[in-house]
């Protein structure tokens, strides 16, 4: 009988909350475990043993984290090196810490190997499980991520009424949608269509180099069939060279000294490619929306498939520190459309760890300006049920 | 026995389609209405007959339009003068249409009211009836709009959720939200609050002049307090001389030779303020949204009394236009809480058209920099449930 821990690292999801309460209730399952603390903003508060005793919180409790937003026990940026992770090693010990449990990507993957191994060193009996999670879609082996799922619900969702306020008034509309490396979450903003010019009319993820001149192009042709454009960017686009426009935009306001500029958080690349389609050609209504962190923490939308996956996450990271000495949970598929299903494996940390995947070339259309078909049934199964819309304009003319 | 048409102006909102089919079904009832049309993006696609058959619809369909944000019909910002009101007033003699239902704000009202009175003038029998709505909450006479409760749960769920994401990762986060000259939708973002630490920390609406000094120190006490700090503001914050923060930003724009900045679909107020911020006191992490058109026109998110009202308002237009010459629908409440209830009644076209209302001044705190008490009663029956979240933070140490 030992202690158990859990935590939550890196950026927040929609169901990063439901992993936890996994963990919580089949801890509470088994007698291996005494006590269940819960380390609060991740590797920052472990070092500081600002824990909290999750065994004290009632089913109410624990329904209604597994349904908020956000790290419910808070979070941290923080990559712990040797030396941090020596620190923990310390609290982990000094508390008879024996199960580690942490919800994260593949930095968290990696603070798991690393106080592993370092246990396994010192010859401390420790088991290190890592929980995935990321709304980015971008980590290895597993099939798709928990978190992945309901953030693309919430671009989905955004796009199906932002496509609808476009035909309402239209004009170009740019929306800038999370994803530095991968494109997948960006991706989403196709699952609602429902119409033949039901936008987004355009995708333009990072694993594809964005050529302005191509972009204005695209955009004029789609202008020009239809009377308006919807397109969906990634925040991590680049330009043929490499060099991300968040970088050429980020160099332009160090030259006129206006200060930072970020790549979440701020309207700097919507507005950037406004300017260049209305100074390219004669559109006069041109609007650009950065999503922000709505996409990743909105209250009372989840997608119900990732929440269930992410629950059940949580509860296999328990049972597999029941047999086995370390891991990260990780999904395979087994089939699609009505057919979906995943079944949960163990893989090995190293394999999760610093990598990251990138949206597979047959799920990116050959122009590089949107999403295919295989692409659409991968995700259509992990962001759920979407509303149905209805738009009267192209309805016959009385 | 004459033809009917029905149109949307303005910009959408979340059920102003649930007031086109409360037109729809109430008109399909009387034989007074012979056709009923649709008419596409509004006095622009009026003044082209660019109408459908709105009779034709399935019950199916119209319960899909009633769900679906935007304007099913499609918008125009155009505000027709008196010459482009003469060539409406041409199409629907010859069309033979006597009622007329347009939805929108107060530009609607006015456009009703000059097309009635030019009616009357020229002695064609014709009743024109506006039915409200608004994201804003700003239109005169009426308790408040149909579209502002739909749009006040978006902003409310936002802040949720954006507050559990700042107490994960801890800084500053400025949301910017709609308002031009009226902050009713900015103080939707204190609905959700529900433990006494929750944000948003600080509120800002246009109502209030907006001193840099002295919301940079707002910032910096809350900060202080609480290790962190969520602030809601009204895209049309004024400077205490008047002048808007969207103008100040533009004019700094043109001196840099930077193009457009406008009001919404833009992130320089955000950026503008979380610059303030960093270079003001020693916060390392500010970040900054806005919220842009995700809050008016988002697939699957309505309130349930909004949307109901929304359609009992259309219904009542048709009501209305059976036995009176012209009118625009209002909302008077009957009680508060679990009372909460209205009753329509009909109010003259010029008691709405061209002005607006403001956020009382009971509404504000002393401060300027938060809602009350007041307002939370005012707002919160029109939001309608919000979900429960948990954060486990502030739980006792273990």
């Amino acid at each position: 009988m030992a202690n158990a821990i859990v935590s939550q690292s890196g950026g927040p999801t929609g169901v990063i909350n439901a992993s936890l309460v996994g963990v919580i209730e089949e801890a509470c399952k088994h007698k291996e475990i005494d006590r269940l603390y819960g380390g609060l903003h991740a590797v920052a508060g472990i070092v500081k043993e600002d824990f909290i005793d999750l065994k004290k919180l009632s089913i109410e409790t624990l329904e209604r984290v597994a349904a908020s937003p956000s790290s419910a026990l808070g979070s941290s940026r923080e990559k712990p090196n040797d030396e941090y992770c020596a620190r923990i090693l310390e609290v982990l010990k000094k508390r008879d810490i024996r199960y580690f449990y942490y919800i994260g990507g593949n930095d968290s993957a990696n603070t798991c190997y690393i106080i592993n191994n370092m246990a396994e060193r010192e010859g401390f009996q420790f088991r290190a499980f890592h929980v995935p999670k990321t709304v980015d879609n971008d980590l290895l082996v597993t099939d798709h991520c928990p978190g992945y799922g309901t953030a693309g619900k919430f671009v989905a969702c955004a796009l199906m009424g932002d496509d609808l306020d476009n035909r309402a008034l239209a004009g170009v509309k740019i929306d800038v949608i999370m994803g530095r490396h991968a494109g997948f979450l960006t991706g989403a903003s196709v699952l609602g269509r429902q119409r033949d010019d039901d936008g987004p009319h355009l995708v333009y993820v990072p694993e594809r180099p964005f050529a302005m001149e191509k972009f204005l192009a695209d955009v004029e042709g789609v202008f020009k069939k239809l009377g308006r454009c919807v397109i969906a960017v990634s925040e991590g686009i680049c330009r043929p060279d490499g060099k991300t426009y968040a970088e050429i935009i980020a160099e332009d306001a160090e030259r006129d000294a206006h200060g930072n500029v970020q790549l979440s958080g701020t309207g700097a690349l919507a507005d950037y490619l406004a300017g260049k389609i209305k100074s390219s050609f004669g559109v006069k209504r041109v609007r650009a929306d950065t999503f922000g962190y709505l996409q990743r923490s909105f209250a009372g939308l989840q997608s119900k498939t990732d929440v269930d996956e992410a629950r059940r996450c949580g509860r296999q990271a328990v049972l597999y520190s029941m047999q086995e000495d370390n891991g990260s949970v990780a999904m395979k598929r087994l089939g699609n459309g009505a057919d979906y299903a995943v079944e949960l494996f163990r893989t090995n940390l190293s394999d999760v760890a610093e990598h990251t995947k990138s949206v597979p070339d047959e799920f990116i259309n050959a122009d590089g300006n949107g999403m295919t078909d295989a692409f659409i049934e991968y995700a259509m199964p992990l962001v759920g049920q979407l509303p149905k819309t209805e738009y009267l304009g192209n309805y016959p003319k009385a």
